[in-house]
């Protein structure tokens, strides 16, 4: 390939998928008083939903022959499978086998994602490939980053 | 007032909320199985969500002496009270007593968002005043518009 | 199905879809120098690109069994089939048919977006199902709406 | 041109810019507390300012020959004159005398606006062309449309 | 709590809030030409203004009990207080004492933002949180980034 | 100037424009049949095209007398110059010789944006002005981020 090549270049490639799912923020050690006073309204008693807007941003240095950091279609099939089979159109506190026991808050499912996503990318990383960063927007409003740290 | 208002002047002025809410799309007259077939993931048992934005327009004669057509803080007011009270952080399912003979499909989401306001702007509405046009975006890709027609 | 529905209720439902394509303003019948006083750098020699965005709407009244006025998976299929298999990653002067005696604008984009999607809804439209309008936005800035007048 | 444009079609073409002003909504001939009570904090002494987002929708015949409705780059050059020459960087009470005995509501903006752009593009109109509709977006959250009614 | 916060996890949560305030770039110690050849039209007299969007972001290990970093309608109480009291609806230079000496362009706004609420959020820290940037966009196109260095 | 400005500030400022252009993903150095198995459609014949956002950021100490870190009329004469001059209405295969030997992925843009700003920017740099990173989105789903590691 060319010039601009010839050194190694690490950059960051990030991709944003949505889906859309339900949660109830609520503490099963809890008492329901206890959870309203944590919680507020995000703990009423039949859930409520979102538009998760996820970035994953992976790292590391572009392909001299392709150009790519990472095949962008491959990406695509990995966050298919591992992220909107998981979570789109569920509800995150029934139907999500490793959010069980858990409040399902914005941190949480970053960390999820994060776990799910950088064992699954490790295991194919045969260069210098690395998940970087999970970004959650819960809302436009709000969002949660989760580094590995 | 000013030249600009000395005839009377029709506008649309429109405003942004949002409410966050679970949903199931679900024909309790049909099977599980039709339901599938017709809803596909949106029937999928424990419900999912979304970040619901609405967007209402309300038209009429601009007021001479406050340049307004109609107060905003007032308009603020009885979206607070008409709609993020009923449906934010609820479960369009099981919270809202207007849907529960319903499949709470985004067109009729709208439909009831109208029929709440006509009735609540027309009592309030001794000028010019009327509601125009209610769009609910369901995601960043899908809208419904409804119009009263 | 409920109250809400019994009587009809017309609705205008949109669907966004991107498509990535090349093109060049440039009319055959007239000379380079000509070209570039009426299109500028749109006319450059080896043409540039746009994110295209597309919204659809189509209207009609809300079926009283599904909740839906018409079903967006198969809206999304007929899109995919119509829309992005001409359009996405292509070159609109060299690789669209329908293009090849025109100077591609998005005027003319959306023109011809409304006649494909037109004739293709009217086969299937036996309910009130009509096209509404086609709307290209051709940058963040600028967009086209053409309604079938 | 090519059998697309062999009738006459109809299109709307918008444009979007953006000018960045101050203003206060403060009636002279009423009082601090009257304009306190209608205007809230919008009536601060000092007054705000926001990003408006102004968005011009122009309408009629494609032309056979250039696949344009109307030469961007001249609506452009109109906008820059007429629109950010006035109110950008601007006080919109003190420094635009078109609004100078108004309360400089967006109502009232877009109104202007509309009054502007209507007389302008009256002027050179040798075309089925006119002016459809004037939207500012005070805020993401805050539009107001006028059409000329 | 769960499995997945065993481990300390650090997060970083972003909030976005918006006010609308008036400014005038202008170096009292300095000419009107002088400030003129440096801030150009944004040292106009009667000052302009911007919907400015703050984006704040805080770090810290997510709570194992409650599943938060920190609880946002606290984090909003603060910001509403210290942020939107202060600056909303104001004219930067004449109504905001830390401004009242500073030509307040909005990196010296990013800087003043960040000393308010690190102290703020500085004294209610009781665990290992603390502000990591604060991020001021004044239109969509310019930003400023300030991370306390 | 003022006390906030009394020590040193560190900050980031980010300037935003967009570029539409076409380009293909293409290896010369590969067959037809390769270069469809990596690149799919993007290696279709006649190329397709973005609108490139570039977001191009600049860190350093905020200057004392100015209150900014670097004049953004400046900025954005630079980015007129070299960038806009160089890509905007281009197709990146054909008529930008600094890609003639390349495949033009965003990654390898952004290498190539980052080369020519950074060699421009170090040569007006009389301070502690430095390029800090440049992100280009390609749709509103990919971006690449290089910081010239």
């Amino acid at each position: 390939m060319n010039d601009l090549l010839k050194k190694p270049r690490k950059v960051y490639v990030s991709r944003k998928i949505e889906f859309n799912a339900a949660h109830r923020l609520f503490n099963p050690l809890r008492t329901e008083q206890e959870n309203l006073e944590v919680y507020g309204k995000c703990s009423n008693k039949n859930g409520h939903g979102h538009n998760y807007l996820l970035e994953v941003t992976i790292s590391g240095i572009v392909d001299c022959d392709t150009g790519f950091l990472f095949d962008l279609k491959e990406l695509n099939t990995i966050l298919e499978h591992e992220i909107i089979a998981r979570f789109d159109h569920r509800h995150l506190n029934h139907d999500v086998p490793e959010l069980q026991e858990c409040v399902p808050t914005t941190e949480v499912l970053a960390i999820l994602v994060w776990d799910i996503l950088e064992e699954r990318l490790r295991n194919i990383n045969n260069r210098e490939l690395s998940l970087h960063e999970v970004i959650i927007y819960e809302t436009g409003k709000n969002a949660v980053r989760y580094l590995g740290e």
